[in-house]
Parts: structure tokens; C-alpha cells; sequence
């Protein structure tokens, strides 16, 4: 694409068609200026097949934010709508409604409530709810849709593979396998959720972090093919980069020729005063290569060398990885804590596709109209309980027991504060005979978590750094209980309807059945 | 991301740190212009989990081609890389090499020879060789493999679903749950590989064609919330769109209320004089629904509405509704193949994400380096065979049957030429004793693969349409034997090396060994 076509693909029309003709009827029924309210809200974690999400990671809104800023239909866009026919070569879109969409075709009307970049979310819990004119909070579901499903996709896998790391450093290698341009959102969201650096240097520059690297095998293979060999190739990396000499250490035989030379070339780094940084292991058995390594580095008194490991990690991988270590490292008289804590992870493919479940199922959903003065709720029911909406104009709380661990998120209307209930009665969302009640004594804090992001187009909250929301992310995982946390079958965090929110769901579930039956 | 940040994130910097400091190696070695050549080939067909594709199909090139006309380092790319900072704080890149990258960092001294976008191709056939200055050719790694990568996984995953649909229209329906910015790239692979149209309306004007799209379930709630119910949604989606009334019939019940209500739309539709257009499940059984709504509106007169699916639709999805139409079909009289002559599929998350498998596993390869008047293979020896590189420069030639059936895919060294051998003997290009030999006489046609569209930087092919790319994919498609279009467990088609071409990686590989003995 050029740029011209970029503008075109990338603003106002980076929508589906539908968006816009549903739009059009709006306007055609005098709705087009209702208010009305849209949830966005994932169904399920993330399953990876065989192992599912405990919990997810919120990200994605300061970009749509961006987007939503410089969004709006200008006069090239109107000219290229103007043109759409219809299957008798009638025009799809006619000169009022375009006129219209001229004229308020923006993001100006609308009112946004979001949980926060960082924390961690639930199913079936708002991420964000729109407010605002009927036709523009439906033209912008798609692009709402787009920008909060993908980077909450990819921050949720990357809270898993930094959880699985045990602290250990994670760098994001995901840009020459990743999704074409998402790779840069998908590199923003990797270091809301988990990753310390990326190797993305456009976006770490935008970010504000330096990009992080090694060397390649093409670099070896050059000095080979020009007589140089994998030792000419380190010294020349060494000299150039005395303070920053990480190698590459398995373009030949990794213990054989690669971990030897890399020595040699610490030693002579040494003895001109630098630190060297240390290997990158990139195929082979990385856990079994790590002790040998590891070995190796110390018997030559490298014991602070970094051994960076690549190659199809994810989750599992490392898990498997830092088991075995613990199984073998004795059998070589290394110790399995010293080989872990020199680990750093190179995590590309795997995160930057969120290998497994590639999509996040969130969706976004008309639950109120605003008529006569009051929020109406709007209802769709589904043959599948669970996939019946939880109507209206709500809110969502979340709810901490002594242990200072987040116990449930419930969700109640506008009107109901759980902070005033003496007790807080918690209905499962779907299934009738599942409900608890919860003493305000056994609480210790219920907090909402949906703030104030645009009121009527205008953004009302400081937009936090990615440091913030590593932050909000740190300290979220910290108030999971640990069964919640575990990578396969974890525990499944509560999700919860207030009785008011539960009754009025149950009421236009029958007012709709009944309607259908007397059609 | 606001346009000043895009412009840093989406231009030279769209590359991994190492490209760089590796570039600054050979710059100061002395290699930077010594002229490289990399190969571009992706080593196993998309296997997206018990069933794997039996060929590619190739996309993305002009994309690529956009981009390496604008990268370039500019100053603001250069004023950030000069802020760069080792470990000691040391600047990393160095005032003599920014002033070599401000002059000649672009890709104006690039060939690369690629094969088209939309023809079939197979795993270790290079789909693009690159031909340039070490470290240009050296940058440009990870752009080229991040825009050829995705969009041939997306052309690839929709053959798969169009070959499955039996001709029937596919719609590209991926945006929403597509990875951000990269679902342009997904929707036109998606509309080279398979698809007919896309819902995108941004891309869909980018690229030509008209976008597609029926309407959402919140127009019928919003209309039921405000009293009119799913008819009169109907009704006035008719009368804005007389000539394309396309309706949802699954907000409340499928059978018992949507195709009904539609069945009345429809009848008023004709009555004014217009043929209404169908439509759309998306929701519960599509099969059966199919067939009863099929004979719905078969008995009321409607027998050229399109029915169109959507809800997680992929190959398999597609193939098994085809098969449960075929078997049901009959037992409530209706005709299993008119049922199927009216679906349009509507296909989004599982071809956009590549469900499955999502991403290629394409590499970028030095194979040679220009030294004393001639091109050097260079050699990688992995422990896995399949994994060593086939070295050199390279020429990939396509070998037809009597049957005009493609039979094999064969790289040849760049001095010989298939057409003029009298013998050809087809080597696996890891399995020393599988080979066989054709005779001239068995061979309808030899055709070369890559074809040249960058000369020093300047572009000699004229850019085909989408248009075009699928006619090549359809006469691709049309050339491979009904084995390899399996869509589980596929014949495998063969990729072969010549004899001289294995015996010079033989010599390579047995001289790496040594050299690696030696050490």
C-alpha cells in the first residue's frame, strides 16, 4: 500500500460494510442519535488446546483511543461510499446519510468506561462500555473489536510465558513471523503483559525501550564462507560490541565448536576488562544444552554470563525446560538454581501468534437504549445459556477476602453499590441453582473496575506509561489465588451478577420467550 | 499510535535490533557491499493440527515491494539509533557507519527474483531470492520475511477453504478478531488465495472490489428494545435495501421466528418488483438449518436465495456441513446438491488468524556471497537434515507430466537448464537415496518459477492485479494432482535437487564437518 491507500484502509473505513449500511437504517429510522450502550466483553480464556487461561490481560485501548481520535469520514472516504451500488446499480448510500456522516461521522459523541491496560480481567466482565449515538457506537464495534481482542490476546499469553520464566528476563523475537503490521501492537501489548525488551526496534523506540538483540547465523556463515570460521566471526562481534557480546553458539556443533570459541573470546574480552554478556542458544535440547553450557562458562569462570534460549518457546517449553533442568543439572554437579538464574528468554512465533488459540472470542453488544429518560436493556438470548447477554447499564466490581486475594468480579446495575451491602449475594451468570452470599464482613475491599476514559469524545484520564501497567499487572497476578494461576486446569475465578442485575436478566429472558411464542 | 510514531514504527526500523548491529559489523569488516545472496523458502507445509495443507499458495510480494521503495534511514531514524547505548554506556552504532547508512541505507541496490503472487508453491522452494550488498541484504531479513510470511499463511489457509467449499462464494469476514493493522495484509491474502469479497470496507476500496456485508444481531435487538421487533427490523432493512436484503434470521429463533419473518419480507420484497438476496446463519446447526430453511423458502417460492453461513467456518467446518447436507438432505425431500448451490460461506477468525497453524515457518538464508569474480555457497549444517541449507545461487524449475500435472519442483544450479538435459535425475534434498530420473519423453512442459522484479533496486515487473494472481492460483490449483489437494493427509509433491546441485552440498557438507573436526 502508499500511503494515500494507508489513509484510506487504516481510518474511518477500517470497519465492515455492514457497520455502515446498519447505520444508514439507523438513520432512516430517526435512531441514528439514540444513545445507546455497547459492552465489550470476552466469553472464554484463552484455551491453547489442552491448557486454558486462568485469567487474562487487558490491552489494546490507547491505541484505539489514537484511532478513535483521527477517525471520522472525510471527503475522500464519502466519495468512495458515494460509489457503492447496489445489486440493480442503485446507490447503497444515499446523499442525506452521507451528509450526515460528514457532518458527525466521529468519535466526538461518545462516552467510554474501560478497565484499565494491565489489570487482569475475566470473562464475561466488561473490558469497556460505550455510550453514545446509536450509529457512530455501531460503526465503531469493528475496529473496537479489532484493536482490544488482539493485544488482550497477546498479553494474556505473554503473563503466561513470564509466569512460567520464573521471574527470568523475557524478550519479545516475534516481528518476522507475526501478523504483517499487528506485530507491532502484539510487540506493545508482549511488554504490557510479560516481555522486559523487544528485538522490534521501531516499536521499542516508540515505546520508549531500547530493543533488545544478538547476532544471527548468517553472520557465522559470511566468516565461514570467507575463510573468517565461527571464531573469526565472534572476535570481530567482540571487538565491535565489547560491552554488550552476547554469541551465537550453535551455527556448527554447539559444545564442540560454539561454546569453546565463545570462551576463548570472553577470555580475551576479559583480559581487556569487559564483562562479557554471555550465549544465545537457539536449537538443539535447550535444557540439556543450558547445563552443559552453564558448565562449561564456569569451569572457565564465567559464572554471570547470561544464557539467552530460542526456538518455539512459549509456556509450556519453558516449563519443560526448567523441569528437566532440575531433573539433570545434579547428574553434571551444576546446580539447577545457578543454571535457571542465568536464563533469559527469547519468546518470537509462540507469543506473537498466541500459538494455540489465535483469537480472543471477545465481542461487543447492544444492552441499552436510551429512551424516555432511562437506560432501556436490551436483551438477545441464546440456545446457549452462556451466551445469553447480561443486559443493561451495569457496572463491575471486584472483591478481595482477608487474604488481600481478588475473590470475585461481579456485576451490578448503575443504581447498586456493593460497598453499602451488608451482604452481597453472587450469582453465577448463567446457571440458576449456582449462587453464594458473601458477608461484608469477610470482605476487604471491593473496588470498581471500569474508569472514566472519554466523556463525550473528550479523553478525562492521564494516559498511564507501559511502566504503569506492568505495574497494574505485577500487583493484579499477586492478588490471584494460585490455583487461578496454574497453567493447565486452572481454578475458575468467579464471575458474578448482583440479585438485582441476576432478576432483571431473568425477566427479559421470559418477556423475550413470550414474545417469540406469540409471533 | 499517532502518524509521527507510525512513520518511526512502519518504516527502516520495522527490523530487529540484530539486523543492525550486525550490518555495523560488516561495515566494519569491510563486507557491508560485498554482494550476498539469501534465499526466502518456508520449510513444511501450515499442518493445522491432524490435517496439513499439501501446497502454498504465494502472496505478499507487493506489499514488501511498498515498503522497500519508502524505508530508507532518515535522520529521525538516525538520531535515535545514535542515542543507542551498551552496557557501559557506550554509544553502539558509530558516527562512520550512521553517515554510510544516512547515504546508502535504502534498498536501491537490491535484485531479488521472486516467485508470483497467487501460484502454488511447496516447502524448500525459494519463494523470493534476494541479491545485494551484505548489509542491506542483511536488513531487509525481517521485513521480507514478516510480509511474505503472513500473507502467504493466509493465502494458503484460504485455498484450503475455498477447495472445500466446492466453488461456492467466500466472504472474508476476519477484522474484528484479526491482528490489528495486519488484517489488511490477512484480507488480501485471503482475496488472492480464495475468498470472493472481504467485509473490510478500507481494503475492499484499497483493492478494488466491492465490500460485502449483511447487517448485525444489535439491529434487531435495538429494534426489538424499542418495541419493533425482528420484523419490523426486517421490514426496514427491505425498504432501505430493496435490491441486497440479506437477513439474520438467528437473533431469536432460527426456524420458528427469523425465517418466517423473512419468508414475509421477502414476499413483499416481490410484490414491489424486487428479488430479495437471502440469508445468513450464524448460528447453531448450519447444516440442518440449511436444508429446513432451504425448503422454507423453497416452499414459499424463494428458490434462488443464497443462504450464507458464518460462525467459525474453516475447511473442515465447510466440508463437514457439505457432508451432513449431503446425507440429510433427502430425509426431509429436499435436494442436498440445490441446498448446497445456494450456500455463501462467510469466513473470519479461523482463515485471518490461519486457526491452526498461525504462521509460516518461512526462513531467510545466506546461500552465497560474491567473492573473486563468483558466487561462494555458503553452507549451514544443521543436526536435523532437513534443516541444511541447499546452498548456492540457484535456479527453481517446475516439471509437467503428459497430464500437464505438475510432477515436481526442481532447484537447479543457476548455469543449468532442465529444458536442455535429456535426463533429469530428481534427488530428495536430504535423503541420500530416494532419486529417480525423467526422460525428456515424460515431460509435457519445464517452466522457470522465479521471475526477476527488482534490478538494482528498480522494479522490471509490471505489478499484476488481484485479478490476475487468482488466475494463476486457479491454473496452479488445476495442475496438481487430486492427491496433493487432499485436505488431510496429502500426497507429498516433490521438491528435488539436481545431481550437480546435491553434489555440491554433499562437498559443502562434508567440508564443514571437517573444518569443524579440525577445530
Amino acid at each position: 500500500m502508499n500511503s494515500a491507500q494507508k489513509s484510506i484502509a487504516e481510518g474511518i473505513l477500517f470497519t465492515d460494510q455492514y457497520q455502515l449500511t446498519m447505520a444508514q437504517l439507523y438513520y432512516r429510522a430517526g435512531l441514528h442519535e439514540k444513545p445507546a450502550q455497547f459492552d465489550y466483553f470476552y466469553r472464554r480464556n484463552p484455551d491453547y488446546g489442552g491448557h486454558q487461561a486462568g485469567y487474562g490481560v487487558s490491552a489494546g485501548l490507547e491505541w484505539l483511543l489514537d484511532w478513535m481520535q483521527l477517525a471520522r469520514f472525510r471527503d475522500e472516504d464519502l466519495v468512495y461510499l458515494r460509489a457503492h451500488r447496489d445489486g440493480n446499480g442503485n446507490p447503497i448510500f444515499h446523499d442525506d446519510f452521507l451528509d450526515w456522516l460528514s457532518r458527525y461521522g466521529n468519535f466526538d459523541g461518545i462516552t467510554l468506561r474501560a478497565v484499565p491496560e494491565g489489570r487482569v480481567v475475566h470473562p464475561n466482565v466488561p473490558l469497556a462500555v460505550v455510550q453514545g449515538p446509536l450509529a457512530m457506537a455501531q460503526i465503531l464495534e469493528t475496529s473496537l473489536l479489532n484493536h482490544l481482542n488482539y493485544q488482550t490476546l497477546i498479553a494474556t499469553k505473554a503473563v503466561r510465558i513470564r509466569e512460567a520464566g520464573r521471574g527470568r528476563p523475557m524478550l519479545e523475537f516475534g516481528l518476522r513471523r507475526g501478523p504483517e503490521r499487528g506485530v507491532n501492537a502484539g510487540a506493545r501489548a508482549a511488554l504490557i503483559g510479560g516481555a522486559d525488551f523487544s528485538s522490534n526496534v521501531g516499536i521499542s523506540h516508540v515505546l520508549g525501550y531500547p530493543p533488545k538483540g544478538t547476532h544471527a547465523h548468517s553472520m557465522i556463515q559470511a566468516f565461514m564462507a570467507l575463510g573468517g570460521g565461527e571464531l573469526g566471526a565472534f572476535r570481530a562481534y567482540a571487538d565491535l560490541y565489547p560491552n554488550d557480546c552476547l554469541l551465537l553458539v550453535d551455527t556448527i556443533d554447539t559444545l564442540g565448536s560454539g561454546v569453546p570459541n565463545a570462551i576463548t573470546v570472553f577470555e580475551e574480552l576479559r583480559r581487556k576488562g569487559h564483562q562479557p554478556a554471555g550465549i544465545r542458544l537457539d536449537s538443539g535440547d535447550l535444557a540439556h544444552l543450558s547445563i552443559l553450557a552453564a558448565r562449561m562458562m564456569d569451569e572457565a569462570g564465567f559464572t554471570e554470563t547470561s544464557i539467552v534460549l530460542s526456538n518455539e518457546l512459549d509456556e509450556q517449553t519453558i516449563w519443560q525446560i526448567l523441569t528437566q533442568i532440575e531433573d539433570e543439572a545434579s547428574m553434571y554437579g551444576v546446580d539447577a538454581a545457578a543454571v535457571v538464574g542465568r536464563l533469559v528468554y527469547g519468546v518470537g512465533t509462540r507469543l506473537i501468534t498466541s500459538e494455540g488459540q489465535p483469537a480472543l472470542d471477545g465481542v461487543y453488544k447492544l444492552v441499552a437504549i436510551h429512551e424516555d429518560g432511562r437506560w432501556v436493556p436490551a436483551m438477545k438470548i441464546s440456545e446457549s445459556p452462556a451466551k445469553t447477554l447480561n443486559p443493561g447499564n451495569k457496572r463491575a466490581w471486584r472483591i478481595y477476602d482477608h487474604r488481600n486475594k481478588a475473590q470475585a468480579d461481579l456485576l451490578c446495575l448503575e443504581d447498586e453499590d456493593p460497598r453499602q451491602m451488608a451482604q452481597i449475594t453472587l450469582h453465577h451468570p448463567s446457571e440458576n441453582h449456582k449462587h453464594r452470599t458473601l458477608d461484608a464482613g469477610e470482605i476487604s475491599a471491593i473496588e470498581p473496575l471500569l474508569v472514566d476514559v472519554l466523556v463525550e469524545g473528550r479523553e478525562v484520564l492521564d494516559r498511564p506509561s507501559i511502566d504503569d501497567m506492568r505495574a497494574l499487572r505485577q500487583a493484579d497476578v499477586a492478588q490471584l489465588d494460585a490455583g487461578v494461576k496454574r497453567f493447565v486446569n486452572p481454578h475458575i475465578y468467579h464471575v458474578s451478577l448482583s440479585d438485582k442485575l441476576w432478576n432483571l436478566k431473568q425477566e427479559l429472558i421470559r418477556s423475550a420467550r413470550e414474545d417469540s411464542h406469540h409471533r
